[in-house]
């Protein structure tokens, strides 16, 4: 396993072809703009070396029983499941903020139980090539990006109705040693500083869309890859070396990118579904589902960071125990802890499939995720009633330290006397990061999709089960 | 254990005394005031001989090691603490209804608590008492009433500083055989059909209010009880004999009562505290906590069969297909889910006390309670939505039935072709009792309680740790 | 203009045949089924007699020039329609309750304009058949039934594609002096107590189904009209003639009926419409907008009591002065006067139509609809919240009464020590009563209806603009 | 009256001290810091010379009956309060942000009724003196910024007991000419920009805090004033010059800024309060309750904008017929209207006050701001739901733009085939924007303060005149 250092030190080894704001990205590990998530990739990796939370983030291979980190595990249990959403909120706790390894993860785990259905229906031997690609991952502790949503051009047409072809990713030549493919995958979390990419189709296909229907993994800096950084809410703050970033360490958001396939090569051994279109639903079921149970875990715990952050504010402002101030920190709390819930209870009641992996139950993963998108918007809107209108007004760092009129800052900004302004603004920062356009944003993707809805109506164990319960009590035939 | 048929004759071996409009009822298991609700209670005792569910419902005894029915049984794991959630899930979708048992198997489960934590701090024997009375209630497999909320009087002003010093049960005569008590406990659920009564204090006490600190339990038709019993909603129906109670088998609500002790003897086996004042505080917090659970398993059981009975109304009424009917469907799957995780999740997160017993995770099992309270008026508008206005309008059953005029009735309640006039009006009656007034108000009790909210404030592990949280990010000291 | 005594009078010469309960109700003044729905309308024809009232309730015909009660009046202003916000909100506060006599003011209106443009489409003469039955209601102070909700069978279904054809209200016989109609009404409010009912379609009709296209008004004791009177939550206990029925006097819904339509015969000057069908859209659009906008009048006045009563309750308890308390009770005056408030913005934004009349804002209407089937509930549950458990499960009056053990319940009942018992138990039955299930629905009605979204986005004045505010701020083309 | 032009040369006429950033701005009509504020505030100048906006914004002044723009007329009317509403929506609809010029309007309007009151207990003649400062600001078409928030130090102590006696503004000293204070107001809106600037306490003064209690207005330019200007989301986005800004005319926010009162000289013919600590509560309540009925004006504008950006997205990416999408505009526009409904009916039942002007109704005010706070951040969920997660991670402009890599990006941000990619980016950067936080924030300021909740409770015309309703409908004495 490596160490946060390892981590960075393996992607200086790497040459990704990267721009942002019309320049290309040179070192992501110390670029202003990526250096907040490589730290918190780079955290990630380090709780497995931290006393108190070794224990949940090491666990060992069922592939090679050697010891590996818990975010290259395919679950074997309840259990494992459960302990996914201890990690989860313990690194957002850690990082407050997307800490980006763990879309990635659910994608090995949707692959691991795709190629093992496909292989079944079809008689292929993907399975097989992917647990050598995973055995790969777990031994050198590989940070591996998920490459799912494509661009989708006009959502009321199907991926081979598009004008242009391209904009779902597909294959264009299949040769002796492998196949090449283009197209896009936009806005994917931790990929300008992952290892490998995982790409998998991103909807359900239907018969004759054959070549949309490839799943692969290869190396980041594959030749004909291109990433796009994507803009950040107050980016810019970044470049400035101010607390006024709010959370300067790790960040605000994802660090996501528009990753663009410019005629890429993979080789065979790397390909893990070609051409199969009827099991696509199902594989892009497995993985929002696994993916939308993370939030009750991630966001519960960067939750609890502005939670503390709020509580805070209240002790420099001096408005700590004032019972419309107490009554809303519950209520946050509550909003929060609502989520963990579900999304704890989501793994309690996951179940074994053939391939001995355990699948999230279904219906609880997207009530998770349902609530998620509500309940982080009102706990935003109540850190914003608790923190007042100076949270959309605060002078910036520099102006503090201006030598002409910083003092003039100083003496206007410190609130209970005995806590400096420096700090006071400083918790503002946090929050207004914390809860500003961008990373709200990010938690409500796919949220209200007919996708999401569906798998609701279809996991509600069957609403005849359900009519029939009136019935019988009723004695109606 | 007991069948349902055989709690009845059980019952019928009792006396106890209880009024309800100006008369006594003679037989609870045939007064049509009553007999729902001891076939609800009787219904959770066959489930334990129903192959279906069998495993679920029966345990076994950590005192004697026999087969007994779980809700006479001590959580003594995570895991029966999650299988309490899943059998009050159970009998909820079998009874459509408050089934009334577990109220007296959480207050065992308190007292069992509580008994060890006195005898710790005070070196009394009161645990050892306890125990035998369990085994005693387990190899009867009795149904125990929880006698918990005093009648309070004046909220304003403590037990002690009441005009009537009996608005909260107290000690009115300490004798060599026993005590003497006087006082009420207001709306218990489920004790006209109890076989026993099991009583603790309401509240924290204080030094100085010993006479109040007591906690006993005795036969429910001991010399000196009255009854009263409640009014409910449509209450009356229950008496014509139609389907117009909506709920004719197991009624709509739990069957509460007022229950008075005008001067009662309880022998020295049977007290469980006495005057211990600063352990009240304790027992009273073990005790709603474990109950505030029960709300994500039974309600969302309950709830199975509201949903149900809506999806079956759109099916008569030709509404199933359409996409506001169908995302109105879902929300309500969502509410209801979401009150089912966090309980699933309060029983997983569970920890052991030095007795051996599980607690529930607090801090989630109010989380539970205070969003039934919330969504369960949710769940209830969205049916009345689907429903329409017919639900508060619909003729009487007599008038279907009346030789002159019944047959337009059936000529104009028809809605799709093939379902009968009868069936539909049925299943609205069904779903007028499930949402009506006293059902309602039921799930609300206690709810918005301070405290409750001051479980949640001390349970969310520390303020001032999130708090860190923060500070860690921002460097700040 | 009547007094409410006149009113009860010219009751007592009608002869309606109403059943409920599998007997016929032989005087509607009188029978405890019907008497507080009686005594509601009495109250708003007392109203104009009363000097703190008059000036709202008294306006001037512009048919006539004479003095006539508003609620017969056709909107000539803004102010009317203000106004007419305003004495809904005075009468429920009176009332506490639906009073029943704005549905047929709404049908008055809407019939007023609805014929008012078939003649201009078809140059028939209805609108001078109208005014002139308009003229004699106003004159004689008539209370008019609305006759508007057909059973609708399959709702996926037209009126004319149902398995039986009557399930919509239909012209069977047209006849020299007038037309034989068949078909029934649902759940329409005030009828057993009206003098007149004023029938029009309940949807929009196609080509084809002119049979249904028919409007007209008879007495309410016409041959071949037959009603059932619905139950309601707690029906039995206005015969039971205890406080228990929570608004005695008043009632706690609008006492609604299924009227069926036995080949009832209508004279032609009393049709207003007949086949028709392009223009039966327009009407039930008028009719359901106009109708909407009063929840934000009645339902406000009806809140305003249950506020009242809930806050009365608190001094009885002792709660009155807890925080959480407060917060609450405010919490229940936001969500009461959103409603008022958009419903008076409705009337001030009103429209004149060609024929004189003003039409309500439709927009504003509706959305003051969906608020009220949302707040409604938000309310009850505050109330619900604040009463606590013993709403839901008091003893009877009679219980209180018993000279056996009414001494008990006295005791046992009394809370903050000055207020009898008594009273609080009759608040308490008056909360129950507000808040339970029947009262509930009745708010909801049609609030989800696909017609009520329909009219939402058709009437926000054109996306398209909206569209082109953005474009124009971007200098997009 | 001024155009919008006019009002930027008589803007580069002042010389007011700005800081931004660790800069000095220079020309605040061409800063790109600051331009697109003043664009805004001149929108509203041009507004009166909109022939289709005229009507509206133009008026004639009660104390010159000269012609004037509305936003600096006293309301004498309760039509002046609706149009007020109307007034700003307008704008609001024009520039899709704060337009900054109400606050001062409020200042003005409260600082009319506060000195007539002053007067009359005191015998002083401020009110004289603030009719002659009117009609200059009429007369000349001044923007009058409004200096309300002092910085308040630890919010659990007054005025006169922070550490530091200069967090409340305060007189310093009292001359033969005049006043010098010393203090500051924070996060006041459009000061930058303004000619003027009004000064008045905010909160209400005890006994003993007479040096706090002062009222005063001078050019935004005076000596010893210096500014801050604050932080906005995305700020630096500005001075790139590309449509990442979102709305580059006018910014997304209101321009803030600190501002600091270094002892700076009033004199007496500009003061307007001095020592009456016992109406400033009263002054503070009249503006809160003025100022926050806006919100229902200028905040429904703003939201028309977003929802007809918002739906034009959806167009542009083939969504917009999807029944999921539908009802998500549908409840966006229900809510954003809700808001116009109260904030109308605010004006529609405000009251005439001894000064002739008219005073909103407090009630409907309040509750406007309460549902903003709340209404505001659902509609941006609801936008941030439906524009999904390409919202968070677009590339910028400078991307778009560039030669090497450019094509890529419009290649895979197209959607709906005829529309540019760069179309569709701008609309997002749009929505963006207007969804961020501190957009958010800024609706939010004040909303859950004690002093609402107060006024709320206070205005709700007597919770016992409501508790008499119900007690009349019980016959309770």
């Amino acid at each position: 396993m490596k160490t946060g250092n390892e981590y960075r030190e393996s992607l200086r080894k790497l040459n990704p072809v990267i721009y942002f704001m019309g320049r290309k990205i040179e070192d992501v590990v110390e670029d202003p703009a990526t250096k907040p998530h490589v730290n918190a990739v780079a955290q990630v990796y380090d709780l497995a070396f931290d006393p108190a939370h070794e224990d949940l983030f090491i666990t060992t291979s069922h592939l090679t029983n050697r010891k590996i980190h818990r975010f290259t595990h395919i679950h074997q249990s309840q259990d494992d499941l459960v302990n996914k959403v201890r990690c989860l909120r313990a690194a957002g706790q850690k990082t407050g903020t997307c800490f980006q390894r763990c879309a990635g993860w659910d994608a090995l785990h949707s692959m691991y139980l795709m190629t093992y259905e496909i292989d079944k229906h079809y008689q292929t031997d993907y399975h097989k090539r992917f647990r050598k690609y995973l055995e790969y991952v777990q031994d050198e502790d590989l940070t591996v990006a998920a490459g799912v949503t494509d661009p989708k051009g006009d959502r009321s047409l199907a991926a081979s109705k598009q004008a242009d072809p391209d904009l779902y990713m597909r294959v264009i030549k299949r040769q002796d040693d492998g196949i090449v493919v283009r197209g896009a995958k936009a806005h994917q979390t931790g990929a300008v500083n992952a290892h490998e990419i995982l790409v998998m189709p991103t909807a359900a296909l239907k018969s004759g869309e054959e070549d949309y229907a490839v799943a692969f993994a290869i190396p980041i800096d594959s030749k004909g890859i291109t990433q796009i950084f994507g803009r950040q809410t107050n980016d810019m703050r970044k470049e400035e070396n101010s607390f006024d970033a709010g959370n300067t360490k790790f960040g605000v958001v994802g660090g996501e990118s528009l990753i663009i396939f410019d005629d890429v090569f993979v080789p065979w051994e790397r390909v893990f579904m070609l051409g199969e279109c009827d099991m696509t639903g199902y594989g892009i079921e497995i993985f929002a589902c696994t993916h939308r149970q993370n939030y009750g875990g991630c966001k519960t715990g960067v939750m609890d960071v502005l939670i503390g952050a709020t509580s805070l504010l209240t002790t420099y402002q001096g408005t700590k125990k004032a019972s419309h101030i107490r009554e809303k920190i519950i209520e946050m709390v509550l909003l929060n802890e609502t989520l963990y819930g579900s999304s704890l209870a989501g793994g309690l009641t996951s179940s074994p499939t053939e391939s001995g992996a355990y699948v999230v139950n279904r219906l609880l993963a997207n009530i998770t995720k349902q609530n998620v998108t509500r309940n982080l918007y009102e706990i935003c809107r109540l850190a914003h009633d608790i923190a007042g209108g100076i949270l959309a007004t605060l002078p910036s760092e520099k102006d503090l330290n201006d030598p002409r009129y910083g003092h003039l800052i100083e003496k206007y900004m410190k609130s209970v006397d005995h806590y400096p302004a420096n700090d006071r603004m400083k918790i503002l920062r946090l929050i207004e990061a914390m809860t500003g356009g961008t990373a709200l944003v990010e938690a409500m993707h796919g949220a209200g999709s007919p996708q999401a809805q569906r798998v609701i109506m279809q996991r509600y164990a069957e609403l005849d089960a359900k009519e029939n319960l009136a019935k019988k009590i009723l004695d109606i035939e």
